[in-house]
């Protein structure tokens, strides 16, 4: 486990990580954003079960976190597409590690 | 980011992951725990801000999960400890990861 297990300046940062992802949505959309720039409706199916309204609400709570940026192209009509930022990029570890981790755990109690 | 990025696949076992520690407290509880066997009394002091209606939710839902394990003691009154097992001791690099990636989340976004 990590030093300093249990003390409570690392159990703030962890603190502060769940806080900004919180939630079943929040990773799975940074996670769909990792392949580029989508728009919108294309989110919405592929993040799977997800409603507009909550895509809607998540997509502002990420926005306003820095992990995602919105923005409006001049077509007509206007263009909105959402991308990925550095600061979102910065949790590709995260994502790998649950990633991995998921895999174990369907092992462990879904596969049985 | 991970390979195969924005596969279906992929997103399953993060899906996974993203179940089974849904909420704001489940690794924090796992996190307290890693630093040995608590009573629940314990995590309930250590767990800033969680009620004992909430942990006690929680920790069900840890056992359920095999990540957690209670042991009840033939003392008088019982003594009832809860533990992290081995399943969820694998958490470790989720929770590091998560970790570094709070500590720069608080200076991007909440240290400016």
């Amino acid at each position: 486990m990590l030093k300093g297990e249990g003390c409570p300046k690392n159990m703030l940062s962890i603190r502060d990580a769940l806080e900004a992802l919180e939630g079943r949505w929040k990773l799975l959309i940074l996670f769909a954003l990792a392949s580029g720039p989508k728009r919108f409706k294309q989110l919405s199916k592929e993040v799977l079960g997800i409603t507009d309204k909550t895509l809607s609400k998540e997509l502002k709570s990420l926005e306003g976190n820095k992990l995602v940026q919105r923005a409006v192209y001049d077509t007509f009509p206007p263009t909105v597409e959402y991308s990925i930022t550095a600061h979102g990029k910065s949790l590709e570890k995260v994502l790998e590690e649950l990633h991995y981790w998921g895999l174990t755990h369907r092992k462990e109690i879904i596969g049985k």
